[in-house]
């Protein structure tokens, strides 16, 4: 982090788990017991971690001291060995902490389906510990890295009467990104450390509420992952008076909401083979839930990702997937601008000189897409990315 | 078509509607009034060819004596003026052909929101009817390609009490590859010639329920096109006692599944840079659709899709897809095998040997994944392809 929080430190090593010589076992501590919040991934086939961790929540018991992540090897469809070996991770670091054992929450992303190596991992846990420092935590915002081409972190800071209170974050994830996560319940990580003495439940509630419109708005490439994942640690170190529902909530709330759109915006930005980042937005829709339906069948459509990709403002493959969202339209009532570019107008092409405007606007790195059904008042945005040669490349090739 | 069909001919001519030079309009005319059944697209965004299709098929008069067809413009997305110019080209063809305007339906393919080219066309009629042949039906089949590579077409024959009747199809499709086409109302285009006696409520029926088993199930890239159509005629020539409902509806309807069956799977292998043609599985399913909506989710998966074509049984992607689709799971029931070759049993991975096999399962250019829920006794496949480079080349530049 570019900021540090009281009280938090990190470390992270090269266990080896998938290649060798590069950060992939990392470890975040609070030197106070920390409230946690917690969001899971809602894809019906989930991770070790995901199923060890719904069951640690369930307990109601919120505070926790530590967080263990490691890359390379996502622990998903590993049965009941791959659970025991949440647990075994927990007591490894407990014991070298000399903390209790239920303390410690673990996350895992990598490849589905292959049992964690842990005589390698047993091996680094000494050193991960040893490693703890305040500097350490930008070491963890490696480690977590997959196909990743850059390290995601942000920080937002606020004042709490008097009080100078930190909420910082960082993420992964650039393939397998279509995250749906849910109360306690996306191969996206993100761990958010604060140093704000906050209620529990309004910290959780916060949280959902957060995610949802950030976190679980962005799409790469639709794919819901077994592992998606965001905690939320806050240790009270910065000594404000407890925020609540009540209490500065709503002000931390949106400092919250901030800090993970920027985390977002940054996945999105480096998602695999990325070259566009994209904000659709689709307007003048009967309900929100119409609108969120068409905004994710249009960011998740492959014609469209790819004339993204060709800087073709090709509007009629987005008139075809929103058509086919599942919802009556009345084609003669829509429009679409890209930016401050109106293409169509009342269902027909606004003309060859501005789809030329549009295809400058395209060729931006990041541009807004907004489709008007003109059937009603309500709307939604979904931050996408294109689909480019060098997605199909990275995936055609990933675990080989 | 590799066999004549009594009483229909074709015909094919360049009219320069996208690219000189190239077979772009082509008509079929039957001697005698034929019957016509036909479905079109469920999208809610509809080519102005289907809007005056639905119009015309609704006046509830089955008989039509020509169809007539053009590639390289969709006319869709054109208002008005796109329907006027579906009327305007039935006229001319009527005129030129000495029929009646409504015994003319039309069809289109290509570009999205621009307006036919309705002098080129005007001009090119009069040849277009005059070359009007038996032979000429291959032509035609030529006329309807856009991405596609090869020319697609299928013929089968049956005996009704003596009688040789036969039934014979073209198509075309390569991409917007994701049909769903329903009771008069892909891009994809069939037309399906016989000279079959047939009673037209029955020749409606057997037509939607062969579509909803055959081209429906098929998909290349999920996009459901504005302009997916299918029409069949049987113009009655063949001498044979009426079909009907009672009466040969069962074999003769066996046989016409078995010819879009054929014309599907052509158009999957023929897909915008496909490589595999997988037919996929989904087993163990408690109803019919929620197996149908998983099977599609998992052809839809872009991961699954590239891993497909990297020749990498990546099982977890499968799964992470299976569990994204919206239906309660027990990942512990789950077994997944890439021919006979299981790879996957109770949710966990059978181990490198069997993937090893399943690679070279994968080296063929047509395999099944037969992916078991163990949760009922439903089930639903689905014919789809891979995600290649090739395909983001030829959609990112496709209007270019």
């Amino acid at each position: 982090m570019t900021c540090l929080v009281h009280g938090f430190e990190g470390s992270a090593v090269s266990a080896g788990i998938r290649y060798q010589g590069r950060l992939d076992l990392g470890l975040i501590a609070s030197d106070e017991p920390a409230v946690l919040a917690a969001v899971f991934t809602r894809n019906e086939v989930k991770a070790a971690h995901v199923l060890a961790g719904l069951d640690r929540l369930s307990r109601g018991e919120p505070y926790v001291r530590a967080v263990v992540v490691n890359s390379g090897n996502a622990n998903a469809c590993t049965g009941n060995e791959g659970v025991a070996h949440v647990h075994e991770i927990c007591s490894l670091v407990a014991r070298e902490m000399g903390i209790n054992s239920d303390d410690v929450m673990v996350s895992s992303t990598g490849v589905i389906g292959q049992s964690l190596p842990m005589g390698r991992i047993g091996d680094a846990v000494p050193s991960l510990v040893k490693g703890l420092s305040e500097n350490g935590l930008e070491a963890v915002a490696d480690a977590i890295l997959t196909t990743d081409t850059v390290r995601k972190t942000a920080v937002r800071c606020i004042d709490i009467e008097g009080v100078g209170v930190t909420v910082a974050g960082m993420a992964k994830g650039a393939g397998m990104i279509g995250p749906d996560m849910g109360p306690p319940r996306a191969t996206m990580l993100s761990f958010v450390l604060s140093d704000a003495r906050v209620d529990p439940a309004w910290w959780q509630g916060a949280l959902e509420r957060s995610v949802s419109d950030t976190f679980n708005r962005i799409t790469i490439d639709g794919d819901t992952s077994t592992n998606d994942t965001v905690m939320a640690l806050a240790n009270g170190l910065a000594g404000n008076m407890e925020i609540n529902d009540t209490r500065y909530g709503e002000s931390f709330e949106a400092i919250l909401r901030d800090l993970l759109q920027d985390l977002a915006r940054q996945i999105v930005r480096d998602g695999e083979g990325v070259t566009k980042c994209v904000t659709l937005v689709v307007r003048g829709a009967r309900t929100r839930g119409e609108a969120d339906r068409i905004a994710r069948t249009i960011a998740g459509s492959p014609l469209v990702k790819t004339a993204f990709f060709g800087e073709d403002p090709n509007w009629g493959r987005i008139l075809a997937a929103a058509g086919r969202a599942g919802f009556p339209l009345d084609q003669g009532l829509i429009s679409l601008a890209f930016d401050d570019i109106e293409i169509v107008r009342m269902g027909t092409g606004a003309g060859k000189e501005a789809e030329d405007l549009a295809k400058k606007v395209m060729a931006a790195g990041e541009f807004t897409v907004v489709l008007d059904l003109g059937l009603g008042q309500e709307e939604a945005r979904i931050l996408t990315g294109d689909l480019s040669i060098d997605y199909v490349r990275i995936n055609a090739n990933y675990r080989t």
